[in-house]
């Protein structure tokens, strides 16, 4: 048995319940946190706050190699683990597949995921976002600036009135020159609403570390968030469509937007 | 305080750790099942789960009369509880709203939600859904058959290659013939399927009890997806847009669907 245990998306205590008991009821636990992270546990800490040992896989360990995990979760109760849940990533599912077409059973336990809670932290309501997107640093998409498809994916969201989520890129075991274990980047939203904003002057809305103690939730208009800084990773991006009536007070009384910086009501 | 905490998809142990430690130290234990409710648990089993009372509200209850938690939250610890992410209903962003109006301290423990994991259980890729839509029962909307919007937003999607989340209306307290205390009524997905097959051919992916030990993942045409039963309540349907290898693979091997039923990968 194959159990796909999403962590949620802060600390230690970010899990669920049901996740919580199926790593005590494992035989073996493996791990990947090079497609996300959780910024307030490190492996040691989920291992001494689950009493158990995780093995750490990197990308070439999933992708390239999962005979291992599949041994194990043939020969036993094994548990896989991600930051969020664990299904958002297309690999994820990638392996879900293999191991279906070994035969061996799965189960997924779903966690917190920072889709939800950017919908969630920021008061715009979830049915009123289209199509997510992700912000590339530029080394990493070979170029200067924001890729066309980032742009063309907001503004095709703003035409409609639909906020849009920006995904802001990670960078884990592979940097500007390639492959390097050592690596770990998370582009700030500062950075993300300064890049941005050369093209597209609208106001836009923050959250940091969405699922800690302290999440930071701040919206204003891009330049301006672009000279503020936010604290520790992880940051998302909202580029909001049209606003209800409780949608912009929301940013205005939880996220601290000026006045001025908003669209009137729809 | 006020502490919003999700109760994610299921049963007692949906919850995160972070959101039982909350109901743990909270005075006072507030929560609604009126949008939508852990179809594994009972308010009794939570109670007895979590060791506390909890103070059921209906929708009078938190929208018209919010004063005792409100209350309740200046002089203590006060938890609200709902189903999935508390704030994913507009309706509890203006209770939060109203704290924040009144000086009292929030916090959010966000909960798994029904969108992450219809996107998780189908394979179908987290960012390439466009915009949520609400099926609503007929005479929830005052006519027959399924309102053009809902139309209107599929077909938008899938001109796009995105994937449509269709959630399905439930009706608690509020039944055919208005307020009625003991009125609950879930949407069934083959119900769906066949409100929606009347003016669409393509194939949709069932998603039942998602967040249970056994939930049913199925794809097909809708008219035979129509023809079927996915069992106790609660249910979601997909209508993918365009299918990437590796979505068309899950569709094919977690969902069940025939061949002929799903488009060529892209």
């Amino acid at each position: 048995m194959l159990t796909f245990v999403g962590l949620g998306l802060y600390d230690e205590r970010s899990i669920t319940v049901e996740g919580r008991e199926a790593i005590r009821s494992a035989d073996r636990v493996f791990a990947e946190f090079y497609t996300s992270k959780l910024a307030g546990a490190s492996v040691q800490s989920l291992e001494s706050y689950h009493d158990t040992d995780i093995e750490v896989r990197d990308r070439p360990g999933v992708e390239s190699d999962p005979g291992p995990i599949l041994d194990a979760a043939e020969d036993g109760e094994c548990v896989f683990l991600t930051a969020g849940d664990t299904m958002i990533s297309t690999t994820h599912v990638d392996l879900r597949l293999r191991a279906a077409e070994r035969g061996i059973e799965t189960h997924v336990v779903h966690g917190t995921t920072a889709e939800a809670a950017a919908a969630s932290l920021t008061g715009l309501q979830n049915y009123r976002f289209g199509k997510a997107t992700t912000l590339p640093f530029p080394y990493a998409h070979g170029a200067d600036g924001v890729p066309g498809s980032v742009h063309d994916t907001i503004a095709d969201n703003r035409e409609r009135g639909l906020h849009t989520l920006v995904y802001l890129d990670i960078k884990v075991g592979t940097g500007p020159s390639g492959i390097d274990p050592d690596h770990e980047e998370y582009m700030t939203a500062d950075y993300a609403a300064e890049l941005l904003s050369e093209e597209l002057d609208c106001v836009g809305c923050v959250v940091a570390r969405a699922g800690s103690p302290d999440p930071v939730v701040a919206a204003d208009r891009l330049d301006s968030l672009a000279d503020r800084s936010f604290g520790d990773p992880l940051h998302l991006l909202v580029i909001p469509g049209d606003l209800h009536v409780i949608e912009h007070d929301a940013l205005s009384t939880l996220a601290g937007a000026p006045e001025e910086s908003l669209p009137d009501p729809v």
